[in-house]
């Protein structure tokens, strides 16, 4: 994993790529998929999502104010799936998927070695967690795995149906 | 355009398209193109979003507290990078991009007649809108063109480049 510009960080969440989000709470480490997550500012990165409160996860994440987002290529889909489709409560999910952690610099919730990027995170607004479980996130640090830089990555439409990345097009445009 | 049920908006969102965003004040009628927004709630569906104090189109979304937002297929994308370019400050932009405006039931801001899905919306949460610009709407009523129900829909990565979507997949999930 290399560095990555945070200026950059906005270029892979803002295409809402399915995410992975990791979390450490007294040494138990978890991990879970999502798909509610947008851009809120450009530099620092801020992202914000939404995390069920009937997810595992929801207590750690407010607990310990860390986590780590995750993006995970094509070729995990059949992983992300699966670690969506089970708990946190029952189940180790690093070890049943054979994901392998990377210690972070900067939050406790480990980095995800098969994933293409990861961005450190930590909890900068809780104001709207309660009435609508959504955290705004500040990008301390990001990853990126220069071979797997340009992964296709999935989005979800529903009832495990996934987009993939399909070609690239590229106009004239003044937006960032 | 025919009605989608409001169980099903969050399939159409959840995988991250460009937008366009329209407001109507006191008769003008304004559009701006979106990348930063996200599924908050299935039903209602609720959806978050950014919309810069810096674009025309925060005071409307502000003062009126209601939008559409319309979902473009590729065969729009030249169109979507246009609108993103100026300003509604400046530009009358259904006229000089010949969008179709088509009165909404719930709202003043008109649907979009060339996108393939339109989604009535009110602002029902602006407590996030002082310090990040983030709104919350709640979709009040939606459309879907049945013609163009399957459209390739395209992702923002920044500076005008799109990703078109690719192939679909379906895994065993247990995911809504």
């Amino acid at each position: 994993m290399k560095a990555l510009p945070l200026s950059k960080v906005y270029q892979l969440i803002e295409p809402g790529p399915v995410v992975l989000l990791t979390t450490a709470q007294r040494g138990h480490v978890n991990v879970m998929t999502m798909s509610w997550h947008m851009m809120v500012d450009f530099e620092p990165p801020l992202i914000a999502c939404v995390v069920s409160n009937a997810d595992y996860s929801f207590n750690a994440l407010r607990a310990t104010k860390e986590c780590v987002l995750a993006i995970p290529g094509i070729e995990l889909a059949a992983t992300v799936v699966k670690i969506g489709n089970c708990s946190g409560r029952d189940v180790a999910k690093f070890d049943r998927f054979a994901l392998t952690p990377i210690p972070a610099k900067r939050v406790a919730a480990p980095l995800i070695a098969e994933c293409f990027a990861n961005l450190e995170c930590k909890v900068v607004n809780t104001r709207l967690v309660g009435t609508h479980n959504l955290f705004v996130l500040k990008v301390l640090k990001a990853w990126i795995d220069p071979a797997k830089r340009n992964s296709k990555t999935i989005h979800h439409q529903g009832f495990g149906r996934f987009v993939v990345d399909g070609k690239s097009i590229t106009l004239q445009s003044r937006m960032r």
